[in-house]
């Protein structure tokens, strides 16, 4: 199933799509106590927001070997986890606002995300399905120059409008074998599948799970295979991945 | 003035604290709209909370100069920003549980710090104090085996219970020029003052805020002074900071 958060007015509204239609739900799609109302709206006439609003957003750095390789960076043990603060997150259509003043070098990353379900802590890898709400997109634009000079990467991955997140999450998904894309321009610049990931998406849930308690809503961004570059003002980047959907933005 | 957030049976409150006196108020401390209700209760019978539930906690490393030479660290040239994520909180006097599966060395850190009161984005050092509530108190509890194998902190500084935070906020207070001390079972450890520190509470909300917006709520842990050391199951560790108070936790 496809769940949508979006706004009509000023109305914030939760759904569900199929094909072009959406059909309102009574509460968050996260409570489990929601249910189908009578409103339908054309997704042409809605703004999409980001999907969810999560207390927490765990970054996975180097999760796949062609994108190690690229970085020039070694390939980790564990994974490699980082945290981008929710100011970050942005929806569908949104901007990505360049920090001129401070990164002289901005690129995008394409990336598949984890939306959780359940309250998960110390979680098997055989059970982490269990605490997964969903899937949906996200970028994980990063100032690859302050990435470089600072040691630690929440400057770097933090920027207000660095997490635009979307359109939706599918909730049926076998999440170990898709397709994803990044397009710059119209133009294919990351072109991979998530099997290509060091650690797959159970393993991720149960590894963080070990150190943090994963809230409903919280999104896990599995990492980005190779192909990062740079993006400048004007520029219009496209993620797409296979059975979800395609996540654009713009920057200025 | 000192306000608390604290627990009665199962209700929470806020209120302000003079002497051995809560006097509860109608609403978050944080909105400016609260009135002060009529009902007070004995310091000694309330459960004292987690004066704040920030959205995003901001480490930041390295910030006394004698703390970077114990560390064998470099003096950084910018502030170096880290996240806790919100599922680290825990209250005075609640237990900070050790992760002894997966770390051998874990360290208090005491440290100063400061709660958000207005949304700050790029905010000037000058104007800086106008965006700050109060003070309070921070434990950074850090896995110091992680933080060395792990290039990222998340890990090392990430583990629920990893961030006691109270007992309360001090809003009138020169930040600048404050004696803290932390002790271990008793025994005094760190002593230090926060002139001490190489980027003052002003510069580092400048600094954060020229990256992301700060929130209502939010808290920024200062860095902690020299003298940091291992803490074990059944040690008592207080951090006491002047004209704010003692913040006291145990581990298990």
């Amino acid at each position: 199933m496809k769940f949508v958060r979006f706004q009509t007015y000023s109305k914030i509204r939760y759904g569900i799509l199929e094909g072009e239609d959406v059909f309102e739900i009574s509460d968050n799609f996260l409570r489990d106590n929601f249910k189908k109302l009578n409103s339908r709206f054309d997704l042409a006439d809605i703004k999409l927001l980001s999907p969810v609003e999560p207390s927490k957003i765990i970054g996975i750095g180097l999760n796949y070997a062609e994108h190690i390789e690229e970085l020039k960076f070694k390939k980790p043990e564990t994974p490699v986890m980082f945290l981008k603060p929710s100011t970050t997150v942005i929806s569908h259509l949104d901007y990505i606002v360049y920090p001129k003043r401070i990164s002289k070098r901005v690129d995008y990353e394409g990336e598949l995300a984890v939306v959780i379900g359940k309250r998960a802590k110390n979680v098997k890898i055989d059970e982490a399905g269990n605490f997964i709400f969903g899937y949906t997109i996200i970028n994980d634009v990063t100032a690859r120059d302050l990435q470089s000079s600072d040691s630690q990467w929440t400057r770097a991955k933090g920027f207000d409008t660095f997490a635009p997140i979307g359109p939706l999450i599918e909730t049926d998904l076998e999440p170990t074998n898709l397709n994803i894309k990044t397009l710059l321009n119209g133009e294919i610049k990351q072109n991979s599948n998530t099997s290509n990931m060091i650690f797959n998406v159970y393993e991720l849930v149960s590894f963080i799970s070990q150190t943090m308690t994963l809230l409903p809503g919280d999104v896990i961004a599995t990492g980005t295979p190779k192909g990062v570059g740079a993006i400048d003002i004007g520029d219009e980047i496209e993620i797409e991945i296979e059975n979800i959907g395609k996540l654009k933005n713009s920057v200025r």
